[in-house]
């Protein structure tokens, strides 16, 4: 996933390295099955070595399984797996696969190692956190934890529906959004991403219908895919969602669901209007669509920017959240609040999931909310990243790009006016980490915008390298 | 779910009290839907009550829309959420429920809170675990977290495959039982539960066939059938799954796969044979099934009792475990060790369920693994276990009970000679929690037998409680 550091004092030769360096790439699915190599000569002229240690890179991957030579054409990337010589195991092929997209960015992002920031990353940097008031929290949590002998939170498997200390802060803390749910209709989860599942595996049967914002975040369509669902994608604008495409879908094929960002979407980052939120209420109504708000950005967004939770009052709504950007991505707290109707079959589903989550880190998420820290640390995280943004706007206009919708959050949405999947894949070559717009897409298409971290796109070098790497392609 | 602590000097009136005590029975499914309450003449004589304040008590119930009264007959719990007048949110119907059974147990597990032992908990008692040391493997997890600045663990998303170190860990532990995966066959969820979930939804798709034990775990049953999958239940005797039944089933429905508890058999208790194992692996060879090995009990397990997933090298097997039966319940700290070819697929299903698991609570895991602590552990409790085991039995044979398998490891597979269900729901309001043997089977049928948990089953009170209850019930 780095650059190649091709060493010249290395054990292993120059062309050992370069193979090790696509092997990599082709096993992080950084290079997908049927991406083409970049020829002999660009790789050489590259890396700076001779077109012979190409060649001789491009044999061993050919050896390994991991690459194929087409007459003329260069070399491909081969199907991992099935073809791959080295696993001997027996089991049969399987039916279902995860599409193939949704891994390669977000594992990127994950076993990303690089001391370049990452423009495509998804979270805050982590040393814009607090660790010191994490580690006070978990702290004092493990001394209550101490304190009643076999009462202990960690040697039990705690409530099924999560922290009973930890629901009643949220309960709280979403009031200030307008969402108003009792400490009884909160279930946590493992990050908002397992809400996000819980929600879909309680609500949904293999072959339903959902709607779904395009573009949008590639991890939720993967997930409902792969949970047997049928995509219909509506264009998402900066004030929402097409509602004329969506009320056509949905008269067309019935949809149980409708799955969105309302606040700081991904990766436009638009606002829902109020206007919007109403009509797309009522269209919700009267479709008899149930809808599952993803609020993952909450704490970056102002607190009156208006959610469909909270104009519904959780009737038809699931509001999901956690504390990824802007806590602890590492403690994986999440959470959903349900109408009062659903909340025992979550359960039950979470049961099934998970059994129960760690009550030791939602105890110390609890002990942040309700002393007020979390509050003042966002507070402060928004300030930066508003600077952030300032810096990070101008060197993006200054490369000759623009913003599909006004800069807001952690994300812009940018046009760049050449094909971003080369792009990423020659700027990965020089360890800057981009988005592609085609991982943005439910079904995968060229598009010529990317997805930038305001926080970790601030770097001028970034931005030199992306203008050489687009005149380069540029026709 | 507690043995209504009925006050005269309460607020509420003691009608109101037994009501709010079956209420909260209902509620929790520890009544299930179409369950006939006690007659009023038994429970006015069971809670000392009147039989007017019964009246009262069921005639609130019935206001509240929990029970039914069909005449000649009885009342009876309705059916929960379609019918509760207080709902009035507008989410319609949905399609696939839980089923009903998996989550009654459990949640009497998970919700309990008395000062009794429960002979029908799944769990060792807390106070046989050891908190100072995992608190002081966490405090020195924490301590290292904050040692380089950015990099630390709860500040990242971490590894998908989850904490290297804990998978290095796991993998020198699991090789005590023969099973040899390097660190990158191994993938760390939340819990054992996650591991099982992680593995169904990879390798199955809604409609498949799925061979179970039976008797078997009502969790995993309730898991596959919410997933859409159609279970085929095996007989399940000492030594094994019934390999005549197994390969019939096989050749009728050819199923993908076979889950299984190979070493102490929930409920059982039951260790598959050397020679069981064998002829199933080569069985799963003929018909081309996979199977997923459920080693949960494992620390309470001698280390050469024979693992399929040992025999077979991880061929055709996947290997789970986790430690919420020895070290911390609360922590959801499991495992899968997979086919290498399998892998990837599998880090893509977790990256859909939960993204990355709590690094910081692996980590700790991991300090207790590497340092012995967790061996010298489990030593201290399996020798209390069989102390313990040993007390129960005698208590268990006094009361004219016997054991279907021999008692080993944490649970047995109790023969009271009465129906279960009713035996528990008597037991349940003299606040003993008890696992039924209807629960463990994959379609409802009333059963004569019971699981106990040696570790709680040694008060003698519960067995002159039991005993009274049974002969109340024989004919």
């Amino acid at each position: 996933m780095h650059t190649p550091q091709l060493s010249r004092h290395s054990d292993q030769t120059l062309a050992e390295q370069l193979a090790a360096h696509f092997a990599q790439q082709i096993r992080h699915r950084l290079l997908s099955p049927g991406a083409r190599l970049p020829s002999v000569r660009d790789c050489a002229q590259r890396h700076a070595v001779s077109p012979h240690t190409v060649v001789a890179a491009y044999d061993q991957l050919l050896a390994q399984g991991l690459v194929e030579a087409r007459r003329q054409r260069g070399f491909f990337v081969r199907e991992l797996r099935r073809d791959l010589p080295a696993t001997r195991d027996t089991t049969p092929p399987t039916p279902r696969t995860v599409p193939f997209d949704a891994s390669a960015l977000i594992r990127g992002m994950l076993g990303r190692n690089s001391q370049r920031p990452g423009p495509g990353l998804g979270t805050l940097p982590p040393s814009w956190l607090d660790l010191p008031m994490l580690h006070a929290a978990l702290r004092k949590v493990l001394s209550e934890d101490r304190g009643l002998d076999d009462a202990a939170a960690s040697l039990q498997y705690g409530e099924p529906a999560g922290d009973p200390r930890l629901r009643a802060a949220l309960s709280d803390r979403i009031a200030d959004f307008g969402v108003r749910a009792a400490p009884s209709q909160i279930l946590t989860a493992v990050g908002a991403t397992q809400a996000l599942d819980l929600v879909s595996r309680t609500l949904l049967t293999p072959g339903d219908a959902v709607l779904v914002d395009e573009p949008g975040w590639s991890v939720e369509y993967a997930r409902l895919t792969h949970l047997g669902m049928r995509l219909l994608p509506v264009p998402r604008g900066p004030d929402g969602p097409d509602l004329a495409v969506m009320d056509t879908l949905a008269r067309e094929h019935r949809p149980r669901l409708y799955v969105t960002v309302s606040v700081l979407h991904n990766p436009t980052g638009g606002m829902l209007s109020l206007s919007t939120a109403h009509r797309l209420l009522q269209l919700a109504q009267d479709h008899d669509l149930q809808i599952l708000e993803d609020d993952t950005y909450a704490h970056l967004a102002p607190a009156h920017a208006p959610r469909l939770s909270a104009l519904d009052g959780l009737r038809r709504t699931f509001y999901v959240s956690g504390f990824s950007k802007i806590l602890a991505p590492g403690w994986r707290v999440g959470y959903v609040a349900a109408p009062e109707s659903q909340v025992e079959r979550l359960i039950d589903v979470k049961l099934l999931s998970s059994l129960t989550t760690p009550a030791l880190l939602e105890q110390a998420v609890a002990v942040c909310l309700e002393q007020g820290q979390l509050r003042r640390h966002a507070e402060r995280v928004c300030a930066r990243l508003d600077a952030a943004r300032s810096r990070s706007v101008q060197l993006a206009l200054g490369a000759g790009c623009s913003f599909v919708c006004p800069p807001q959050g952690l994300f812009g949405w940018v046009e760049t006016g050449v094909d971003t999947e080369q792009l990423a894949q020659r700027l990965l070559d020089a360890d800057w980490l981009m988005a592609p717009g085609s991982l943005f897409h439910a079904r995968r298409q060229p598009s010529t915008r990317m997805r930038i971290n305001f926080a970790t796109a601030q770097d001028a070098g970034f931005w030199r390298a992306f203008s050489a790497a687009r005149d380069a392609l540029q026709p």
